[in-house]
């Protein structure tokens, strides 16, 4: 497994759980440009884009990997040029950098996707940070054996939480009590909900910062840290599974990934196989960014229909044969709010990402969206809820720690602090640009002469990315 | 008075309040370019720049100016490439579009003292927007006698909303209790604090979204509405008052008015002079912005040493010799949290400004961010408050209200469901662009040949601009 899963790898193993690994065998189907492009579908892992838009695809790749490898997820703002990295939209950058129109539609498929969001909703910078926490932009693409975005876990990734809450006992949980208040003084914290109140030593908050923002804090929280939480729009991803007799789609040479641009005819960006260990066939899908916007206030059997007359038009007549049709629309439950994450608008990692993680009196932070590793992810946050535990037991009782952890606690406050070191920004000397570019150019005259090379690698590149949503 | 400042100069009338001009005889004192620039002043209305900033500025008021006029306030969408202006943030374009660094050092000050917020916060298209609703940017800054600009209310602002409470019953009026939750069934509203609760048949939310948005809704509200109220940042606004003896910098040819940008040394960006009608000296100013995010944490003591410093600096020894130094951070409140008004960040005017008005069952929304006559002040609180009132009374006893009412609501809430008809595009011709063209690079022409006259222009209009601070 990649090392930078090893959080919820390690949680899937402790639980004795099962992964199990996701088709992807035969014809993707590829369709941006609006409802009278031409639909393609490619044998080979990619779509077949002109030569100028793979050379597109891949300048773009490189600069922003180039970027991304300068920014320090852990103290963003000590990124070269982060101000002005922060002051654009990720919409903007690719306006004045990518050459070609289906190039910017690729971005937006992409950005609705991995974030449920449009590119002009997001800081470049904090998608810059985003990827440098999955490892850089092209690690993120990377498609190597035995990567963990190969697998989905066997009987759903809700196990994880279940267990964790009978580790702990199911009697310690409480649900369906919306926290409205957390008062602090001296001594203790008091949680509120409508109808009760629970006196602790420390408290986590887990939830969303758009959640977190509901909650009415006394004495009121540092007002960097209220700015933070009151502009971290999430996404809107809703979710549907069709399943069937049999996965029609494999016998007739479809892998079941479509990917799609918005449309008023297709409410959905993108789909995949989502047939169970045991042979249940199943086409699982998503309708995110804009499209959920104009697509979510609609019936669901508006939508349904929709989505699969769109099935109809990607994998033939036989996608109208279904057994069920279920979808989840997350925005709807006032408790998520959206999904898959929370992002941050322009400006706001400038002046408030410290406040981030920097805990408030007897109130600490986690949640995915502090996690320094994949951040964003299930894989995030775990990681984030150790560190946050971790903070704890260093406040209630440091003993418990051993020296590492402690160190560990120490580092993760003086970098909160703004005091902390910066270990990710290369020095780019005049002579490594120079030999970069040379590289690029001579590998670009190597694609123009070969582009089948290019296809190749960014087919593999996209399927990766694809099989990431395996795990939700 | 300008017919836009109506409703504000109704109610100081209605209540037989008065008011008195503003104070701007003398120089202004004018430092941008960092600590060790030259502090320059000028004894016409503006500070002395280079003809090319003058010429930078004339250019850029000139391009805002044309896109600000083709700005549906009623329904930014529909103004012409909405979605490009929207998807980019004021920084961004002013990257673009400035000349010279002065200049977008100039809009840095600027919106620093408009929003209390740095130009990469905010959608470049909601910057057009609200210079759209005040009349236009040029219709913002221009200076004409009797000017509603040039007023302060004897007394202060704060006798409006006292007027109103006494008008009401102040019996009516609960103080120090903030709403928690709201829900609401078929039959009425339930409007609850802490410790009470109220039945209601309508409710009206006035407080600024980012503080709706810590309500909690049952039913939930649209998602669209919760995204749009969950990332509208808020301004950052200190306001400081130092009294002193006697109006020394009037003596010594002053107009009390100092414009800064931020430095290390300096965190007052605006002052201006506060003198009562009574004769009582005093300066007022604000730190704001990335200014009152660096300073806020600070000392009190700190924060006025240094202000006073910056006086001494820019007025002279006497500066110092003061009676008292008050301030006011209303980001330090809970429930305010910032000042002076919320804006949007890119992307949220392109997806969810229909939700800005659009009532939510029981719920009628209204605050200065719903009016599109100047948004952001108070002209458009009142503004608001009367359409939402009247929004109400449509609803629970519809003949008490002339035909002209009803029309009015009616025209609202075909808007908010994006049928209203769209008024303000104008047709741009190419030969009116020709013509602007034409007449701006004549112009230029005799401004190169003589500074003074552009001096003088944009001097009146940047003094008006400072003035309006004195109707906080």
């Amino acid at each position: 497994f990649f090392a930078q899963w090893t959080y919820v790898m390690d949680l899937i193993q402790e639980f004795g759980l099962e992964v199990y690994t996701q088709y992807t065998t035969g014809k993707k189907v590829h369709h941006v440009g609006g409802p009278h492009a031409k639909v393609r579908t490619s044998s080979t892992s990619i779509p077949a884009l002109s030569t100028l838009v793979l050379l597109d695809l891949s300048q773009l790749v490189w600069k922003i990997d180039r970027l991304s490898s300068t920014v320090s997820v852990e103290d963003p703002m000590k990124t070269p040029n982060a101000q002005e990295l922060d002051s654009m939209t990720l919409h903007s950058y690719i306006e004045k950098h990518a050459w070609t129109e289906e190039m910017k539609e690729e971005i937006g498929v992409c950005s609705r996707v991995v974030f449920g969001m449009e590119p002009n909703q997001m800081s470049f910078l904090y998608f810059l940070m985003y990827a440098a926490a999955a490892g850089g932009v092209l690690c993120l693409l990377e498609s190597t054996p035995g990567s963990a975005q190969e697998f989905r876990v066997k009987g759903g990734t809700q196990q994880l939480s279940e267990r964790l809450a009978q580790q702990i006992g199911w009697e310690s949980v409480r649900l369906g009590k919306a926290v409205t208040a957390i008062w602090q003084d001296a001594e203790q914290a008091n949680v509120m909900t409508a109808t009760h109140s629970y006196l602790c030593r420390a408290v986590i908050v887990t939830c969303p910062p758009h959640l977190a923002a509901k909650i009415h804090y006394q004495p009121a929280l540092p007002i960097q840290r209220e700015h933070l939480t009151q502009n971290m729009p999430v996404g809107h991803l809703m979710k549907f599974v069709i399943t069937y007799q049999m996965a029609f789609w494999r016998e007739k040479g479809f892998s079941g990934e479509i990917v799609a641009r918005p449309s008023a005819e297709c409410p959905l960006s993108v789909t995949f196989d989502g047939t169970s260990p045991s042979g249940s066939a199943a086409l699982v899908g998503f309708i995110s960014g804009v499209q959920a916007y104009d697509w979510s206030s609609r019936e669901l059997s508006e939508r349904r229909d929709a989505v699969i007359l769109s099935l109809v038009k990607y994998l033939g007549e036989e996608a109208a044969s279904y057994i069920h049709y279920e979808e989840k629309d997350w925005a709807l439950e006032e408790y998520s709010g959206g999904c898959p994450v929370n992002v941050m608008a322009p400006g706001l990692l400038t002046y408030y990402h410290p406040s981030l993680c920097t805990p408030c009196g007897r109130i600490h932070w986690a949640g995915t969206e502090t996690a320094t590793q994949w951040c964003g992810y299930m894989d995030g946050a775990i990681q984030s809820g150790q560190r946050a535990a971790l903070e704890v037991l260093a406040r209630l009782c440091p003993f418990t720690l051993t020296q590492e952890e402690q160190e560990a606690v120490q580092a993760a406050q003086n970098q909160n602090h703004e005091s902390g070191p910066c270990q990710h920004i290369p020095s780019t000397s005049h002579l490594r640009r120079a030999l970069i570019l040379t590289t690029l150019i001579m590998a670009t005259a190597v694609l123009l002469a070969q582009p089948q090379l290019c296809r190749d690698w960014i087919g593999q590149a996209r399927q990766v990315v694809l099989r990431r949503f395996a795990l939700w």
